[in-house]
């Protein structure tokens, strides 16, 4: 049992605070013989780190990881995974703790302040220690490493939804996600979500998003029934993201509507082997992967953290007005892209090593 | 690590196949000294059980359900349990075998058949054998169990929708759960899905649902961040049920066009302390419990279980059609709403244990 | 976490009471289509069952395993595994519970009536409850598959202490250890070893013994440095044995007498691979095993359930003298050889699979 | 499941090697509001530095040890724990790393060399790696923090057998532990031992040992059987230490030469509560604490790393000879006396929090 760590074989374990003096993370269970480099780890990073254009926060931390353990160089002078645990390190470079000051003993509507002192009867609350989605950068350079422990796996995601602007799935083009400040799959919906967004951000407002995840060239037979089935930690790993309130898999919520026939994916035999009629299983069948695509969708709440004041309490039970003008992100669905891969990666590398080991 | 087991420090572990000679579970952990009979159990079992009404499979198993360890007379003569693991089997009677030969070879659409092959090589076909819903007859009777770990602690659960037709959440009226087939909140409603239903079963076709389940007087502080939170692990135990594609907290999906002033749940003091002014959050904050009601949703697809044939491969790489001709139920959300209820008591039971061993 | 069951990925959990109507077991994590019958689990039941000389006790209890879930017919028509959980169950026959009474509230001396109660507040008293070693006859069960899962695997046991009579180690000979009441494997210590235990048994005492478990053909790489040692689990294993106090590999407490020049197993390439020239480590090196055979050895103490009256306190806090009047083993370390052996299957079936899921 | 994490509830993870940048342990699941300061912690690294006397390796390491997370100041100003993750680091400084060189492609008898090579196919051979008792430093600072979760608590270690020299017992003195380089609790031996161990260092030879670890004022009801007993978790710490090779409990091995009668401890009801009239128990029944002292005691075997040369092969598969002429530990028993009371500090703590969390 652990509260800090996630997966089985393959697992991590994170700790740091936003402010602290670091935050990290302890890859242990990689398999020995993997290529890797910090460097690899960082281009991942990037991808999430603040400061990337007007529309995330402007807190600005180069967010540069380090490897202290588990690398070594084999025969040809590449650094690759020993088989021991890897771990993995961000210093904190940005920490202006005067802007969290005046939310020391007061309980901002939404966060964790009040459950975590209701718990554990202190917390750091230099923003938002533990509860700060900084945590999430471990995973994003854990995930990393993950994605070459399933050879031949891609794993992609795209924003798909920003408040009641959704995308057109028709326009879906994986090579534009990378083209937009918002992981946006679809290049029409671009400039909509720019204004909407530029709107919301100058009266210090927040929205809400849909993220969605996508696994390509996953191996048939991963995933453990009962208790251990892929969908299953899939759901696990994305609500255990930051303000994620919702998961869903292949048809979702959507196939509540569905009626029997229509949601069933007909199986044939194609030229290079099982080919299915739809994907409305998202490529999990009885928590087993099915060779399909594994496809998750994940809600994102708004930020809590807003210039409006709104209602709350202190410490000391009185009735206050809370407003936050610390730097935060309008929109936390955007940075959330790169975290989502990374706990989709980070479960598929995890039932690769769980399948591997108990296979018939 | 485990397939078969669900819970940290409040566990199970279910065994058994649809047709094999029995299923059972093992409750580990669970705390001593907690009256506990078997009849205390059927009660949530006999929710569950199937031909209930037209409107569930005709298949009649009396699921009775017996405790083999675990218990003892304390000295006032009651049966409470003695904190040693409590065995729960239910003998399967009613093994129609025959009606399930024809799909030996044959993999159904949209079940775990293709999958399980892949995955072991070997499947007991009989019913759908470990993959079958039967398996959740024994969550159900550990969710008994545990429902009496917290004190005070009511779960309870509602069919929400069924295919387009949604319920008024202005009618919510837990008191009439019981009164109609479908577990609705909302009378109104039973007639529309009675006809609605009624339809679909005649056609041998199958709905999809979504299910609510809310737990009253949660303690505040349930909950280990980051990798235990409290809905992380919702969202687990409901993803694991069969047929759930979607998981959602609190405001869920919608939150995803909801701006930070209006999904703020506003803090006040009260006359009996905190008090929010509304629960977009579902009970939890932070992955810690924040003394709110905790409300959960969840997505169950139609069952792949129709009489239309559908296009599908057989063992040997043929293409052939398959129709199922058993007794099954047209929606099975229905009885996902006991399952449903069990899982979030064994998820709030593991927390509180947790919780409390845990606490600084 | 969890208190019933043990191991990582091939993983038992027990259940039952000494005197409740049955025992049993769930094996977890078994690979698919390991061919398996009752009847050959049974085997090693055999060996642990009570009333198999006069040197152990005269309960008699047919022991006789039924398997439960998750084993199938495959194509050949042979029983083997699925993949899901296997189900393993022992009914309570020989329930003389009258024996037990009158140490209801009694507590005896070196066993866990006064830890059980000062834990829990209650305990299944008859017997010894959850504490008998009754237990173990599922771990016995257990080890049978278990032994089946490492391909070549050869796992034996002996008793090679009795008080203060050691056998002499030039005597060893496997071949004789199933031909005696004591699983000796020096045919010259038998009758000493008889007559000794007699003159215990006659006067209603009992002595301690210590037991050694050799795996031979066990592959190279087994074993998870730092906190999944190979030698560490199997300590954890044999400690776990009732009546166990100590646990040593290889040369174990000898080796705190022994130079380095001594204790050190010279290594040399011979026609078939590497050769020691000597096995002080016992199979381990670093927590991996070498491809030696993986030596251990346990002591067990004498039970305390004897004739002669012993001071001890009961329930309500009162002086009183226990004396233990039902059928007992005068040397449980007798009946601890099969479980000795099973616990080392156990281990090396877990780290087997570990292994190849991990191996890089 | 993990390879580097030890422990439940209060669970560690260590990372590093050697001879890299640093080696590190992440805390998961210490309560709240501990005091802890790293000069606290630093106390008990200093017990174990190597370089404190002429009788353990000369490496100079100062095993400064920092807090990167998981404390902060409370109202009071003193820094205490906030129940999120506890990351320690210690920078590795002296990496004479030349030292190392020519035993890149040889094993070493004795060392994990060849198997860590079988198993992962590469390996850091600076020091060890993974497999140096360099990471039992970080044990030793996690246990320092493991004192303080149990209240009143005392766990104090010795050495009590070098080679064939044991200390009298009738001299055992607490106070004596820290006057002498050996943590002998005997001040007679202390000549002895420095005598026999100057001899054996000056040949470049080693010497095994015997360490014993007392635990005072553990709380009655710790231990959760049937495998998480508190013995069963005892015997996996302690044979997860390097080069232990035997765990016993209470009269351990020396309990095989009893009869039940010598071996019983009985009760009595005395002024302040239970008395027992001995402890050959050793402080568990049934695996389960009874609130006498816990003692333990473990087997170290002599390094493997001595002066004369051993035959061996190398990478290649050719026999060589090697004999170590780096700094090393005549007898590591010695440093493995704070390794063993930490050990033993981590384990209590651990199922204090379990007992906490289960009790009825």
């Amino acid at each position: 049992m652990s509260h800090n760590s996630f997966g089985h074989l393959f697992r991590i374990t994170t700790w740091g605070e936003s402010h602290g003096p670091a935050i990290g993370c302890v890859v242990d269970g990689c398999p020995s013989n993997i290529p890797i480099t910090a460097e690899e780890l960082q281009v991942f990073l990037d991808k999430r780190k603040p400061g990337q254009s007007r529309f995330t926060t402007q807190r600005r931390e180069p967010d540069e990881v380090k490897i202290l353990s588990g690398v070594f160089e084999n025969e040809q002078g590449d650094l690759v995974t020993t088989g021991t645990p890897i771990s993995l390190i961000i210093e904190n470079t940005d920490q202006r703790s005067k802007d969290y000051g005046d939310i020391k003993d007061k309980y901002r509507p939404g966060h964790a302040d009040y459950t975590y002192i209701e718990k554990y009867g202190i917390r750091d609350y230099r923003g938002g220690g533990r509860s700060s989605a900084r945590e999430t950068a471990m995973r994003v350079a854990a995930g990393g490493l993950a994605r070459k422990v399933v050879p031949g796996m891609i794993v992609r995601g795209a924003m798909v939804q920003m408040g009641p602007h959704k995308i057109n799935r028709d326009n879906w083009d994986w090579a534009e996600v990378n083209n937009n400040p918002f992981f946006a799959p679809d290049k029409e919906i671009v400039d909509v979500w720019a204004d909407y967004l530029d709107g919301l951000r100058k009266s210090g407002s927040s929205i809400g998003a849909v993220v969605e995840v996508v696994a390509d060239h996953v191996p048939v037979g991963l995933g453990a029934p009962i208790y251990a089935k892929l969908d299953q930690d899939i759901a696990s790993a994305m609500m255990s993201i930051n303000a994620v309130k919702g998961v869903e898999i292949g048809a979702g919520f959507g196939s509540a509507e569905l009626t029997g026939e229509e949601n069933a994916d007909e199986l044939r035999m194609g030229n290079s082997g099982v080919e299915f009629s739809s994907n409305h299983a998202g490529g999990v069948l009885g928590g087993i992967s099915s060779g399909q695509p594994v496809v998750a969708r994940f809600a994102v709440k708004p930020t809590s953290s807003i210039l409006t004041p709104r209602k709350s309490i202190d410490r000391s039970g009185q009735n206050v007005e809370v407003s936050t003008k610390g730097r935060h992100d309008p929109c936390v669905g955007i940075r959330a892209v790169p975290v989502g891969e990374a706990m989709m990666a980070l479960v598929l590398a995890d039932h690769y090593l769980m399948h591997r080991g108990q296979q018939g």
